[in-house]
């Protein structure tokens, strides 16, 4: 997943603030800040970060994510950071001692869409690395965020749990097509007078190497053969290379015996 | 997204193969050793990574992840770490010069888990930080993974395109409800006899207190106030709370003056 096309800005507007109360390592907050712009969200909160504000840590572990680091606002409590928020969740694992809803990730960032168009300003909280979150914190939250993650190990590292809530906000309105065939702007899909041509080409080269000899077996075997090569999708410079393929590995051949 | 519950291993049995090709930080395979865990996978193969192995720096950063630490398998070529698998995919951006399939990490783990059930082995490969996998390694592959990022900031660290596609994985046949109102064990969501028992002391001290002076408004008010309560799904021990807390207020009340 690595490249980079430094041309095409692409900031989802108005995405959630994230806020990390009480971060301990500035790597953390640096790699936090990165996960956020990977997925095109610019809006961080610390509270009481440990090491203080700015942080070179931060600054080196972030890969230059400069929209993020130079936007982060600091506060003293984490009311002042949820102040201006109509609705903030909490991602925590599930409290033992709370009434509260739980969401996973995925239906928590459909709620803050939703809730984000009736022009409220939204937030998600993130506790410090060896604790998590606070119950005086967790009952600022309009609902907590439990990603149902490996029960035996299921505490995630704070970059990680960041980049998981904003990959999931990032494909609530999302349309890449899945499942995409990607092919070189110099050529194309070979189309099917073309395939036909090669297979064409192909079949009589068997012929003429006796390959095909035993005749109840041909139309079998020629109709796996062609479908092996369908299969692949091939691009007009491919079949291009496919018969020079062939016409190479036939050339000055000696006839068969019989 | 702290907490762990030690006593339910849940570990996903025969999910897919990573495969880290020369990677440079012993601090990022450690932590994506955690990232697997974190998802319930275990099988993490290295090609000659940088500062060899076994690493400190990668067990330090695992956060005791030794299910996947202590299992890591290590290989001299991307070939011999992909020999036995029959599916494999590449995480990469679109390649330019080459025709391939391009999957969604979601679409992706779709197919490995379909791929699965006929028996054949399935891996990921993931390239090294500073640039990610050679076109040699990426024709290894059955098609590659692209995670739907900002175009202008798509670069992942490798830790995180590995949660990336171990989460994914995880999601696929996770069948936690999606919105879930938890409740201490010690309690119980409020019966409607309850909650009207409470919705009718509290209006019989507005009555007496004069706050629902005005008639015609009267119906109103206690229907808003009542929704507003409903909404908060009251547990049992919160609508006796809520009753006290009436009763504290109203002692020793003076009459209103009218």
């Amino acid at each position: 997943m690595a490249g980079t096309d430094k041309t095409r800005p692409n900031l989802v507007v108005g995405g959630p603030v994230f806020i990390l109360v009480e971060p301990q390592l500035g790597e953390n907050i640096g790699m936090a800040a990165r996960a956020m712009l990977n997925c095109g969200l610019d809006r961080l909160r610390l509270v009481r970060p440990r090491d203080g504000w700015p942080n070179d840590s931060a600054v080196a572990a972030s890969a230059d994510a400069y929209a993020v680091i130079d936007a982060v606002e600091v506060f003293d409590s984490t009311e002042e950071a949820v102040a201006d928020l109509g609705f903030v969740l909490a991602t925590t694992a599930r409290p033992r001692d709370m009434t509260v809803r739980v969401l996973t990730p995925r239906q928590a960032v459909r709620e803050l869409v939703e809730i984000r168009t009736t022009g409220a300003d939204v937030g998600i909280l993130f506790g410090r690395e060896s604790k998590g979150l606070r119950n005086d914190d967790i009952v600022l939250a309009d609902a907590i965020v439990t990603a149902p993650l490996n029960p035996a190990f299921s505490s995630l590292n704070l970059a990680q749990a960041v980049f998981c809530l904003a990959y999931e906000w990032r494909l609530v309105e999302d349309d890449t097509p899945s499942d995409e065939l990607a092919t070189p702007k110099s050529t194309r899909p070979a189309n099917k007078d073309e395939l036909i041509g090669f297979f064409e080409h192909l079949e009589s080269e068997f012929d003429a190497s006796g390959f095909l000899r035993v005749t109840e077996k041909r139309p079998v075997m020629v109709r796996n053969l062609r479908n092996l090569f369908e299969r692949a999708g091939l691009t007009e410079q491919e079949v291009r290379t496919l018969r020079g393929v062939v016409a190479s590995l036939t050339r000055n051949r000696e006839k068969p015996e019989d």
